[in-house]
């Protein structure tokens, strides 16, 4: 089948291992279905494994993709969930399975004609969005998903900032932060990106460290070093950080422990979303009308279009295939 | 000063003993304040009140009202809490001190030149809320938003069924968990009211006791009775009733115990909300741009007018009186 | 291999149903494993089978029993979980599965040489536990651990009133109520059920529906229609009902729904456990030293006498089947 | 009165400042009361007021204790709760106050013959505890109380680890923890606290730094710097830190931010404990029989001796003062 996939790791040219080609139907073990893929789209993730981080040599040649929607086997419209659980975990939510993967990691991923996944990876995809749309969910959508409603606990008329306006996750956490009823703050070094947050919905915007006008009820953090002091700060007593990420990296200055006990603080750890919360986030955006950001729509043969463009930095939505 | 208030009681012809005149200044007790009533807004609270439910005969002359927005002594403007704590009540949650009591129950109510409350009774009025939206808050709507969001656990994607459209709290249900980002459905016996709660937001409405499409994960009951078995029916498992009153009153056919227990059913009590709960919902209303309902405004002399279109039932939203 | 199964349905005789001889070892599907038995516990469940109450005619002849422990195809010894959720289940907790079963219903049962269940139904047995005391647990332990700890949201230094003392999960509740650090009240009609329960550690007995010295955090109803409205007395405001049965019915005659909203209680049903909560159940014993009342012990080939017994309703404790 | 108090501060020899002489009756402000003192408990706390952290110039001189068991003005017995939330404060939870003040600090302490405190302070002291026993609890065993049960959410069954064996709070955790059901392991560098922990009811303990034979639920830090990545390494996917002080310093080489959110870790600050917290500890001990560890009693006339050993650090359990 048509399938677009890693061959080989180039941590400096990561395109090069990129292939548009064939790969054979995926294999479906007991208990897995297939979905006809109508369109995925495209993660950092993705770069981040043509530079062989975080999949083996030994997996390859691997079809890249976490997120798709698309056919299951008995034609209903379905959103794949990207996080396989280990056969071997017994809890109840699967981001706690320190075994667990998404697809493209070991097993094949969604930028193909067809993908295998267990029987309950897959959510009915509500009528009112289109394939391309409920294709950016599983993985940017999700993940702010859960860090704002259920690592952050968060509920209509609270205060939330949004920290490093501009990455895929920060915009998703805009988006869905004012579909909930939160009044949204956000921070960003870049005047340009201050006024798109605007634009997302954020009611006010600051540069990176100002003072704010309030304190919040929940940061929600995927910067790290460079914003970590300012999330402290910005927290009314028993407020919340909400982490998922370090785009500036995580060696924090200071953790400002003192300020986390005296104030009683809540630092939380944020990855992926299950299952359930993929249901209720494609509800959310049913019910509301909110929509994922689009920066460009390609045919899945076009592919590398959308990779290199990532490289180049040169995005604000997400980059979606169809096929 | 001028005031709204009950002189004597009345099963039968509640208005009889509602007078429109002059009453002393409030005592203002150490550690409290007093607050110049702009709005006021009128509840079943106040009707009750005259027919001598939940208001003692020695307490009389009483000044109603338990709802108000206007300015403190600082001439700030503000939103009045109507819950009064005990001064012995030691918890942090005052809607649990079982001596707790709503302004013009046990203390001059706000239907008045000036009303004195705890400082603590007075949460800050955002500017983009007018006096008379900010006076609808206080009874109706801080009922609504406790009982979806604290009581409920409801967040943003989560599905809600609000049964008997066209009461004043279900309205503010309707609409605050619409803002709040949940889908939302109605029942009503009433077509008419089923067509009003649509426009007020509802996704979906159905007669009383119609099967419903979809399991939800909460049902607001405020009619009992008639509606019981149907909420029961309509939850999926683990779902929760929030229950804050019984209009069809209290006596239910069949409890449904053994569905609460099998299917692990959650049946939690709400009344009123608390001071943090009003200030959250102030904070909801400014970051939303949604706004009460209101049925129509007049000038606190007029109160006999409001008093009677609201015993005559001839009400769609909130009845203010301005000062 | 050696079983006891139940052969035909009796309401009235259920015994004459019940045989001790031999069937077929058990299939075992893909993802499913063996654990051979050493011992086994008896539950009401398993007369009700005999009677034909959760069990299919076309479902016969059926191996009873729910508990087990024993040891896994490696011998590691284990506690087997007898809540078997539906291949098709996509849910996070099991217990929330609407067509869950439990062992002996549509899979066959513990009382036998050897049980096949999903790999991960098995659980760790401490040394500290033996297999006798360890096949106690899966059914009215397990329930009782739910209801206080998860679903009563009981922690150390909290009070709880156990209705009911006498019957196998109130006995349950008691114990592991005790282990946890709680003031444990409980009633009985009958006095020598209260004393027992006085031995089992119940810091105070009373008469059913005597008036309490103190108002407590939870209530663990298992009886219904007899107790409801002392339960609902027996509560501080904001305080728990939870519910897991009814063996004095479940029609209420008055639900009390007017205290519950006003008070603001909840009532929460509960039924059985999840595999890690019975792995925490398993922990609490081996940390506590506390151990389950076994009334007696008999090898697997008497398990008519041990029916017997159960029958008579002449037992107080567990009955346990070696083999 | 007679009262044991600051008159100067002196960061090298702190008890140059400790006088123990007269002093006048406090002032009782409205809604405030007094509590004649029977036994009063020292703290870390009262030797830092000394050295002049945390107590201001101005507010000499000042009677030290924040812990007192006596009588109310009917004569009842209380224990003290040493949190005085400030009049402005509208939240409900006290100890999220930014402007709360500990006894001792801008109140006068409980060294003295009478102390002066809000109605809502005074807690009923069982009658199973004596008097020195419960002038024990309101900081260090409150502390405790709260780290586990309220920030670290944990219930009978769960694992916790207890950094620091040897500290007054970690000696409280340790018999607390054991009180409640939870399996308890516990470090230090030093032998013979490691075998005091044993003494105190520690399951297991280990070497400071040592691999742990199992994951734990949640960790108890009052250690910081020294523990903190051991700390991390110890918890289960979805595990908790509570930190409540860094007896070896805040300043993190490593905050393990990756292993936080990936493993969806939480931090969760703890700093004293609420009235409502204080309340549920005594009937902790009232209902399990645990008891503070008292390292020596004194009469309140030989405060000096007490303040002494503190300061040379030879003490293990708490020192209490009786009048």
């Amino acid at each position: 089948m048509f399938a677009v996939y890693a061959e080989s790791f180039s941590s400096d040219e990561p395109l090069n291992g990129l292939v548009v080609g064939e790969r054979p139907d995926p294999e479906v073990p007991d208990g897995w279905t297939t979905v006809d893929v109508k369109a995925s789209s495209l993660n950092h993730h993705d770069l981040w494994s043509l530079r062989g981080v975080g999949l083996k040599e030994e997996a390859l040649p691997m079809i890249l993709g976490c997120d798709a929607a698309g056919l299951d086997e008995d034609g209903n419209e379905v959103v794949v969930h990207a996080v396989v659980r280990d056969p071997s975990y017994t809890g109840g939510d699967e981001t706690f399975d320190p075994k667990r993967s998404l697809l493209s990691e070991r097993y094949q991923g969604t930028f193909a004609d067809r993908v295998a996944v267990p029987k309950a990876n897959v959510v009915p995809k509500p009528e009112s969005l289109s394939f391309e749309e409920a294709a950016c969910l599983p993985t940017a959508y999700l993940t702010a998903y859960r860090m704002l409603f259920t690592q952050g606990g968060l509920k209509a008329g609270d205060k939330v900032l949004v920290q490093g306006a501009g990455g895929g996750v920060a915009t998703a956490l805009i988006m869905l932060a004012r579909a909930g009823g939160l009044r949204v703050l956000a921070t960003s070094r870049d005047e340009a990106k201050r006024s798109k947050a605007l634009d997302l919905g954020a009611h006010e915007v600051f540069e990176s460290g100002a003072r704010l006008p309030m304190k919040v009820d929940a940061v929600m953090e995927t910067v790290g070093r460079a914003t970590w002091s300012h999330s402290i700060r910005s927290l009314r007593p028993g407020g919340t950080i909400v982490t998922s990420g370090t785009t500036s990296g995580p060696k924090l200055d200071d953790a400002e422990l003192t300020r986390i006990f005296f104030l009683q603080l809540r630092v939380i750890g944020s990855t992926m979303g299950t299952r359930h919360e993929l249901a209720a986030l494609t509800n959310l955006l049913d019910a509301t009308g909110v929509r994922p950001l689009i920066d460009r729509t390609l045919p899945m043969e076009k592919a590398q279009d959308g990779f290199a463009a990532m490289a180049d930095g040169d995005v604000f939505g997400k980059i979606v295939f169809t096929r």
